[in-house]
């Protein structure tokens, strides 16, 4: 079902203040920043090898992000992996027993189409499906 | 510094509880389990893209990923890059601030090469540099 690792999302306080760790000190190549309002975030991206880093900074107190920060502070939030169809994927994990978030795909940055599983069926690793999918 | 991600790892309670969900269900390519006495930990890996994911599972209640669970709950452990030389990219990263867990290279899951980086400088991510190393 699974293609690559498309990203790994990291909780932040401030992209800012992380920025220059991930760039400087372990070299990655800044790719920008984009703000997905639906989602609540700023985001911050690296590419590394075949795959990115993602970095989430909550737009305001009610982002789901700034909750998880408030819970578990800064740290690993998903990891997304890349599919061909990401609708017939979550059909397909859902029909093995796995419980989802989203029922049907939606967009996240970038404009592809995302869906997570959620983490009490995949043991704690919040799991994003992505398929890169530009918006109309 | 870094030229991609090596691996994920991933603290489980069970690796044969967790292997269908990542062979079955996400369809990753299952590399095998092995044992690495010095981290205290039984791991199975899993291909996926240029990279990997490596399902950590406690050999005994004393050893630091049953510690990990213990404190945060089954889930995402810490991610690895790899290096060229770890050695030299340890004292890099030390001469730009970063504080270390391992001051020299030790011997990781495959032989390989590692150094971690304290996630106390790196934001609450548990960070490994990998460098391909065969033992001699």
């Amino acid at each position: 079902m699974v293609k690559g690792i498309s990203h790994i999302g990291i909780a932040v306080c401030s992209l800012d203040e992380q920025i220059p760790y991930y760039r400087d000190v372990l070299g990655l190549s800044f790719l920008g920043k984009e703000t997905v309002e639906d989602q609540g975030v700023h985001v911050a991206m690296f590419k590394v090898g075949d795959t990115r880093i993602e970095l989430l900074e909550p737009i305001s107190p009610e982002s789901p992000v700034a909750k998880f920060i408030e819970k578990r502070g800064e740290g690993f939030h998903h990891i997304a992996y890349s599919v061909d169809d990401c609708k017939i994927s979550l059909k397909k994990a859902e029909g093995m027993g796995i419980r989802l978030i989203d029922n049907e795909p939606r967009f996240g940055a970038d404009g592809h189409l995302i869906g997570f599983l959620h983490p009490k069926s995949t043991f704690g690793v919040l799991t994003e499906l992505t398929q890169e999918h530009k918006k109309p």
